[in-house]
């Protein structure tokens, strides 16, 4: 009984996913854009005990892992990008795609065009929504974050950032685009390079930014979806184009 | 001699509007744009002065102009649209763009595509820029407002609403666009009837919301240039165009 009931579950699940992209596609264009189902992680590295604990061995003088790296440090080596984690690891940066796909469990997707399907956009800040892109030969990170800069009033925070170097990156546009209810808003920018670190890149508000009477109107059922363009910036000056 | 000082200063504040025209249609494509440069005003609906004479007023039994004008009220007769000022006046919809000329002294701008040029903007909230623009046949009323929703924090909301009927309103679609520093942001909806508050708009969050680091990368010397164009909305539904 409880293995029909499991299964039953399943299939559920199935068909509500199903039935998620079905809208997502029909939202956005639906010539051959994928749609990627994009699950909440709760960022631990901004959870209070992690927070509280870390400030704690600091005073008692107790140095994290990442300050033990910083003593033998190699200027060719970059820390760990993953947004969600504290992690001690460091590496060159041609082997971040994979550190964070086999340790952090991030997904990768191919195409030039995407959607990005948040689900659960209720969940408590702070909340995290990642996946890595690959296109035009490179390979991005789409961070969405729900984090509370005022307290009691959640945002979300959606930005593109290359895993290169600030020069590569300067090659790039990107677009994220929100489409509902007969509204669209769009935020088109050069994506910020992994090694300047995506928590300030939030903090100076320098990215698609929501309330959440925003992210309300453009969810459906829960599920936020945001369609993703990476073009290469032909004329350095975008302002020019207009 | 104070002549002279006094001349020189017109010519040098010409000179500078000059310049700031110039510049809006260097961001904004040259080709026929009308820029109007709009002055902020110190929302006084808002200020805690006024307020707290009203909140008194209340308090003691008092009735404020607009209360009296509750007493006689005729259903075809819509109250000030201003959102400036708590203004006793009511007449029908057809005149609430001569009112709001004449005595609110709003300028009106004709042209599917402007650019909307607002000054000052490190002025402290509330403050509001606001101007009227004629296309298609229908006013619009355009409001830029900065307002404090999280104390210490002011955000700007823009929207724009038709001088009409709600139904109206669903016929057209308004864009509003900055583009600056290689970052573009665009917001696209229907605009609400000026029948709707403005107050009730900005404070459901449903239109460009910026905060003060996204305003400032906007920003060009104190002044935010925002390109606006309104469209009829041949199909009623948006999402299916994408």
């Amino acid at each position: 009984m409880l293995f029909f009931t499991q299964c039953f579950g399943a299939v559920l699940d199935l068909i509500h996913l199903r039935f998620q992209h079905y809208k997502a596609k029909r939202v956005f264009s639906a010539a051959g854009q994928l749609v990627c189902v994009v699950n909440p992680t709760h960022s631990l590295k901004y959870a209070p005990t992690r927070c509280a604990a870390a400030q704690t061995s600091a005073e008692q003088g107790i140095l994290s892992p990442c300050h033990h790296h910083e003593a033998v440090h190699d200027p060719q080596l970059v820390p760990c990008t993953c947004p969600l984690f504290s992690c001690p690891w460091e590496g060159h940066l041609e082997v971040v795609v994979s550190h964070l796909r086999q340790t952090h469990r991030i997904n990768i997707l191919q195409g030039a065009e995407i959607v990005f399907l948040a689900t659960d956009m209720h969940l408590p800040a702070p909340t995290d929504w990642i996946i890595m892109h690959s296109c035009l030969g490179h390979q991005f990170l789409l961070v969405l974050r729900k984090q509370e800069r005022y307290e009691g009033h959640p945002q979300f925070f959606a930005t593109m950032m290359l895993i290169g170097t600030p020069t590569q990156a300067d090659n790039f546009t990107y677009r994220l685009e929100l489409n509902r209810n007969q509204r669209r808003l769009k935020w088109e920018a050069t994506p910020r390079s992994v090694l300047e670190c995506v928590d300030s890149v939030i903090s100076d508000g320098d990215c698609l930014v929501l309330n959440t009477s925003l992210a309300q109107l453009f969810s459906d059922n829960g599920s936020l979806a945001i369609g993703i363009a990476i073009t290469t910036s032909k004329v350095h000056n975008a302002e020019a184009e207009m």
